[in-house]
């Protein structure tokens, strides 16, 4: 029933946010110094809001931001050991390893024999088809995209690219503004599996319950459960 | 006689290098106080390549690395306020204005009625779909393929993705390694139109004259007539 599922790739398939938070912390540390915990969590996400539109989504970028805030938050007065350190923070999270969310191996191994299957992700290029290359789950992937928002503009876009009606399209994705919202939309599906961290900038207000197209997960081994119920009902 | 001409965008749609000349200088004369300039042009390409891996291409990656730099070349002694102005430099190369290489809309425009055509280029996801909005060119691109390399593989990747046979495909670029080597090895065709500058990552020796499937212009204005050519040996 479905001619492409596609799937958000961060806290979706493998866990970021975490990732992220982690960072954050450690830049906390580094500002002890300069400022308090509540105001570095602060002042990094508007510096990272405000630079959006420049940079994008990603994790150079977040590293350009953590910068810009440690220098912002200490007056200039940081060292240049201690700038070091924030560019070294981001070359860490570069190279730390890609861990799968709980059954999300085996559920898209299984889909894959049913259905053309798509990642879906917003972010920085290099950085996704990194993970996507360490996940081990590239071969059941038959397309993927990258994209830069995921605004119901960008779903259209896509689905008139691959040629397909939006009521045979599945999206999965942890994220209500980015995966679900713009694809209900359009007269797609969606399923909402939350990840137990959300990023402010990805936070809105659930749909009400019943609303056509829309599905919620606790995880994502409920999936072919799902779907297997959706083609009794067609 | 062609299902798809793909285009290199940065240097062969439009100008690109340059502005990282121009940029290049800032540092050079920010940094005079501790290094001179072949050192910095050194250190900066080298810190570059070395950050590859990690960064890819593109501004962010830029704006990182010349901040490496100027943190390396001063033993940390540079301040605050010249690490903004690097970072200043950064946005500003991300918001300078896009301009066109000659003759470059006019053969677009001319060439999208009769062709299939991609815009096909490594660098970042957001400054790439920036410069191209910028361009006015987007409508006659049919479509847009935004990769971290381009080596057969990723041609051989793409062509089987769109279907397309690699004798019925034409890449058009500068960049002898990316845009041209590669396709002839998979028995495409490639239009070489070199830019006055090369970056030095990007230089290889030129193919033999007469190599099959390779062709040599000055500027986009001579591709509708190479094409024509070609389509009336054929």
């Amino acid at each position: 029933m479905f001619d492409l599922i596609a799937f958000d790739a961060d806290d979706t398939l493998w866990h970021n946010e975490r990732l992220y938070e982690l960072t954050q912390t450690k830049l906390i540390d580094l500002l002890a110094g300069y400022a308090d915990r509540e105001t570095v969590v602060q002042r990094l996400y508007d510096t990272e809001m405000e630079n959006l539109e420049y940079y994008g989504y990603g994790i150079k970028s977040f590293t350009l931001s953590m910068i810009e805030t440690a220098l912002k938050l200490s007056r200039g007065q940081i060292s240049g050991a201690e700038i070091e350190q924030v560019i070294r923070f981001g070359k860490e999270m570069l190279t730390t390893r890609v861990e799968l969310l709980d059954q999300v191996a085996e559920t898209i191994r299984v889909l894959a024999k049913s259905y053309s299957l798509m990642v879906l992700t917003k972010g920085d290029l290099r950085d996704q088809q990194w993970k996507l290359a360490q996940s081990g789950l590239g071969g059941y992937f038959q397309y993927v995209e990258i994209v830069s928002h995921k605004t119901a503009e960008t779903y259209n876009a896509l689905l008139k690219k691959y040629k397909i009606p939006p009521h045979r399209f599945l999206m999965v994705g942890n994220s209500l503004p980015s995966d679900i919202l713009p694809v209900v939309a359009l007269g797609g599906q969606a399923v909402h599996i939350p990840y137990h961290i959300t990023w402010q900038h990805e936070i809105a207000d659930d749909l009400p319950d019943g609303r056509d197209g829309y599905y919620k997960l606790e995880h994502m081994g409920q999936l072919p459960k799902l779907l297997n119920g959706l083609l009794t009902q067609e």
